[in-house]
């Protein structure tokens, strides 16, 4: 058993102050926040705040607020090495998506393990405790599969042990490059040739840890698989497993769609069984109202990922609107134009006071539950991104007193409008600490990961 | 003279390696970039990046990416209280703007000291090299002149002094609640009554040092301005000082605007020689076509706040179109609700995006002049904001191998679409060390000092 004296711990929905934490292995057993211990014990002695009734054991105190994990539901972790690289051309979502697949085309199992674990320790050290890989690049330059068929997938899963973050492994189905168009170039990588052979290959997936490491599906969008495929999700979506798709991120997604299939993408979804609530529809950004009362219906999760959203010309979607329809809002990296999950929660807030021209669409604390505890539910992980008895022992504490955060009250508003990445200071998750607050040496890793994958 | 040798450096409009920048006093005196040294001394040995020419002398290396001086066009120091604390209520700008005044409701010259110069510093690490202070907040509670009644532009200047920062200090005209109502409240203030007596005593303003400081005007608005009371500055547009003003940041401006006078808040501006080549607009959010034309054919910079018109629900402005028509942008951090050059150059960018659907409006580089060179000029220091022989002596170093740095390619891209705040490791300003790295103190000073502000 282990204990933390949290300065300030954000629990049941507020910050409270002199939290007790007790852990057992990766699990929380107990939580007491200064005020219960006093009415527990009968007295409220001066010295209190300094004397929890385990600071003789081996009492851990951590100074600042402590949050509970935070999910990072979208990530494409090769995207890393772009940051910076993709600002020199005008250009469209179009052709940053061939900057993109010139990396793409450079990774193999040994490379890609080495930028996703110096990509997932950057996240880490960013107080993300979860990540949900949306996974598609599976085979060789030309399009054979490895030897390994999941070599790829293999090395994700590897990389995030190694880097220390829980990982959902949703591999990726590939089969066109629009509607009715066969892959081509780079894109032969991520394709498996059928739904029946995509099926086949994540079956032989193998979590390296269990506890750690889920296994989810996505399909990449409906332009990269048939409406016949689509069906292959069904079962998935039945079973409860982690299921996501890029969804309505870009208008002329919308409009082929509808020339083709006669109907927008989320109607298309609906008709064929992939809605349900372990659905994550990714960006959902340029929708219908008919797209969001499906949403809604379906109580799917809308994964926001609103720095990339910004950085791609996306738009801005109707996180609001989503979640009022009965959708639930997680927030992801995406891209990792920035990994910064502070950043995420406020821009989604943001970016509505930008279109309605209007401040408060979404409180501190809802956007707090969507980086946390439904974020995390909607990678498989219910048992997380909360500081709860029972739950999976993620701590993510952030200084209170740095340039960006001192002064601001130290509450929930503290974390989403003020903090960044750098204020992030001890990283704990499933009852290890994986981040002491040394972020140096987690830039220096990408320094060199990244520079070598541009000059091979 | 002293010498710096700079890593990598922002230098004629690219960046250059290993450039030698000598200094006499507050002045650049020689820069020679690695290239340049070679061609100058005919011979070019392998170890020649090791051995510049002074540096058996007293030559300062800066690893990382040394940009010339950020200047901040817009800042309301006392705002910076307010970070994270305005977040808690659904609402506009209007009930923004009443939190607003309970701040300014509390400060006195010495407390006002206090927090503007913890801000100031948190601006100096942040690199900015200099600051447009919009200054209204002039008497005491109930309108009463301070015995000097300076005293509280005489803090702000002295803050900045003791900071570390430039400053242009922008005694701002206050006189009308809106259209026709007379001053209320905690804008007593801000009001001086009349034009005149506002001459008279912005003319008894003395800036504590002749080379750091300057003193501009402004008005603060069309709202708090009367159409009258604007002639006043034509004369100070006729003189080429620094003129500035808030505009068209709200729709309700506008409409309110045109039903008082029937036209528009730049047009109004434009018919009382308002608009020069030193004039500032402010936001310039809600513009007409006509409006850009008019702050284009006057070549006025366009002085815009992404961080602040986000937060505050504003908009987003033409930024592109406005450059297009003759405007010159530049930036400002206004209310601190973030202090991050960075993130302020690449917001105007990112926000277009948003709007448009399309990437590429403004390139690094000319993000850089506005966050540069083109800010300096705003404020009055043409001499400011390049590395460049005869210039100001500032210096601004980002670290280019941080969680947000690494691997982005280390040149303008970086700077602009990558770094934050917290990269900024060394600050010269006008040939003086004004900050070394030490982020954390930065951050205590203002934990302390607005603590103090909200429990006195």
């Amino acid at each position: 058993m282990s204990a933390y004296l949290l300065e300030h711990a954000w629990v049941d929905g507020r910050v409270q102050h002199d939290v007790l934490v007790e852990l057992e292995g990766s699990r929380i057993t107990s939580v007491t926040p200064d005020g219960d211990l006093m009415r527990l014990s009968g007295v409220a002695t001066p010295d209190k705040r300094m004397n929890p009734r385990s600071a003789g054991d081996s009492c851990t105190r951590l100074r600042g607020l402590t949050l509970p994990g935070l999910a990072n539901t979208h990530s494409h972790a090769f995207h890393r090495a772009l940051r910076g690289r993709t600002q020199t051309d005008r250009g469209t979502f179009w052709t940053w998506r061939e900057q993109m697949y010139a990396v793409a085309g450079r990774l193999d199992p040994e490379t890609y393990y080495a930028l996703a674990k110096a990509t997932y320790a950057e996240m880490v050290a960013a107080g993300y405790t979860s990540v949900g890989e949306f996974h598609y690049l599976h085979h060789q330059p030309d399009g054979t599969p490895y030897d390994d068929p999941n070599a790829m997938g293999h090395a994700l899963l590897a990389a995030a042990r190694d880097a220390g973050i829980r990982i959902t492994l949703l591999d990726t189905l590939y089969l066109s490059s629009g509607f009715g168009a066969a892959s081509e170039g780079v894109q032969r990588r991520f394709d498996d040739g059928s739904a029946e052979t995509w099926q086949e290959r994540v079956s032989a997936l193998s979590p390296l840890t269990g506890a750690d490491a889920l296994i989810g599906v996505a399909a990449h969008s409906v332009r990269a698989v048939p409406a016949d495929a689509l069906k292959a999700f069904a079962r998935y979506v039945a079973d409860g497993a982690a299921v996501h798709v890029h969804l309505s991120e870009q208008v002329k997604e919308n409009a082929d769609c509808v020339a083709a299939h006669g109907v927008t993408p989320t109607r298309l979804l609906a008709d064929h069984g992939f809605l349900g609530p372990m659905t994550s529809a990714v960006h959902a950004t340029h929708l219908t109202d008919e797209d969001v009362r499906l949403l809604g219906e379906a109580r799917a999760f809308a994964s926001f990922c609103p720095t990339t959203e910004r950085d791609l010309g996306d738009g801005i979607g109707r996180a609001r609107a989503l979640q009022e329809a009965g959708s639930v809002l997680t927030l992801g990296s995406d891209s990792h134009a920035i990994i910064d999950a502070f950043e995420e929660m406020r821009a989604v807030e943001m970016d509505e006071r930008l279109a309605s021209q209007a401040r408060g669409h979404w409180s501190a604390a809802e956007l707090l539950a969507a980086a946390t505890a439904d974020g995390h539910r909607s990678l498989g992980f219910a048992d997380a991104g909360a500081i709860a008895v029972g739950q999976r022992a993620d701590l993510v504490t952030i200084d209170l007193a740095s340039p960006r955060t001192a002064g601001t009250g130290g509450d929930e508003h503290t974390a989403v409008f003020a903090a960044g990445a750098a204020d992030v200071t001890h990283v704990m998750v499933d009852g290890k600490v994986v981040f002491e607050g040394d972020h140096a040496v987690v830039g220096r890793s990408l320094d060199d990961v990244i520079g070598r994958i541009w000059t091979s």
